[in-house]
């Protein structure tokens, strides 16, 4: 496997996110000769987002994707309710973007509830809902599987098959504006991992987020490695996705409290450059 | 779902660990009326093997599962015979017991692996390797998919699916000594669940663990909760097991050091007699 084309490296902003706000990460890829870039919505708010779609254009950033929809599972048929209408909100946001995708984390089980089947009939509805507005936005959603551990309080999606039974279910048709995100985090482990990228292909792979898994892993959420500091073999993956017709960036997202986010963020996205070129 | 026969109630001694050695938590079953056991094997070693068959067979208890066997994958060809040579003899001390399995935690990535197909051949060689021994003394293995988020250093087989097809590849005929055991922590996300207990049938399913998934959960290894505190729908896995042909003991099994391993083993052993009844 040859070393990936620098070009394909993006930021997934939350990996730089306790220092710089949206603004700055912009400013932080066209400095580092980062090509694309994923923000998160509540920073993308507090900039404004005609001000970053300027930012963004000024520098020729591809948005790859837009941090997060998704969160389908409520209580209560208000809740769904309201969580559809701010999918719509993020989708006219990821429009306003050019945004590749909108990035969807599932949501896990409603509050008081042991009934995962029944939260996952959540997540097929809530996708329902907003697929024709995604595909009049022109903005695809990427279902992205998270790993099992967070089943329970962020996404109840939380395998690549999983993920595609949904997307063959709800576009049975492959008429378009429906895919996955692979993040090889959550599904570094699968041992159906290989296959299930093949049979998405190119038409559903919409993303590709790259970090770490540490041994130790010493926090559920926020403890991932940067590429190289851990176990899964990312060029192995990325080779996966190239033979399935993915041809995307290569997003780093990495989200840690003890290390990376303590860290001068022109460090980490120098050391991203340094770790893509040699580990994924 | 009818309440379950407290009489198949079992203490996994994980769960007492930190404050009863294997002879007290023997007495302890005998005096709330749990009818089965599964000792570890650094206690079973302390109390020494002939005191515990004793004890075990004085008080009428069964032997639900020996903890444990596994951990075959090794970075060297001695390591990975110094592990078959160790399942050897927890099998013997199984067949001492009289235990009705050897429970199997497979063993993650050898250090410095990425490897992690090649973690599962070498399970799938280390379980091939002592089959025949488990057969003649008459000690099933029960393999045990553990959580994917300990796929890295502790089990690489991560799902029943996997855990099932390994058995059909090593014991292609049926000709029996191999199983699965299936610990609601480790398997209650999988959407493929169901349908896994079902394929997996009276014939392999050889244990049955309970504990619940406490959110949020604040520590990978030690966070589990007792039955009835977290999200896991223990009836609906139980009624899985039942309807597949399973009839044997529930057994209990909670790593807690930040609640149930600080109380005191005669309360959490009445709870679990408690949760049992009321919440399984």
């Amino acid at each position: 496997m040859s070393a990936p084309d620098p070009g394909l490296l993006a930021l997934n902003t939350a990996t730089t996110r306790k220092r710089w706000g949206l603004a700055q990460a912009i400013a932080g890829c066209a400095r580092h000769g980062v090509r694309g870039i994923a923000p998160w919505r509540d920073q993308l708010h507090e900039m404004g987002i005609e001000p970053a779609v300027q930012a963004i254009r000024g520098h020729g950033l591809t948005v790859t994707g837009l941090c997060r929809g998704g969160m389908f599972t409520a209580a209560d048929a208000a809740g769904r309710k309201a969580a559809i209408e701010d999918n719509l909100r993020a989708l006219d946001e990821a429009h306003a973007l050019g945004a590749q995708c909108l990035v969807l984390v599932t949501g896990g089980l409603p509050t008081g509830s042991k009934d995962i089947a029944g939260a996952r009939e959540q997540v097929r509805d809530g996708i329902a809902a907003i697929l024709p507005h995604a595909r009049r936005a022109g903005v695809p959603l990427a279902i992205e599987p998270l790993h099992p551990m967070y089943a329970a309080d962020r996404a109840c999606i939380n395998t690549l098959g999983q993920a595609l039974d949904l997307c063959d279910a709800l576009d049975a048709r492959s008429e378009g504006g429906l895919g996955v995100a692979v993040d090889v985090y959550h599904v570094w482990w699968d041992p159906n991992l290989e296959g299930q990228i093949e049979r998405a292909g190119k038409a559903r792979l919409l993303a590709f987020h790259i970090c770490d898994w540490l041994v130790p892993t010493r926090d559920l959420l926020n403890d991932r490695g940067m590429m190289g500091d851990g176990v899964i073999d990312l060029p192995r993956i990325r080779a996966w996705m190239q033979q399935a017709g993915y041809a995307g960036f290569h997003e780093v997202e990495i989200f840690s409290e003890l290390d990376w986010w303590r860290r001068d963020p022109d460090e980490v996205v120098e050391t991203s450059r340094e770790r893509h070129r040699r580990c994924c």
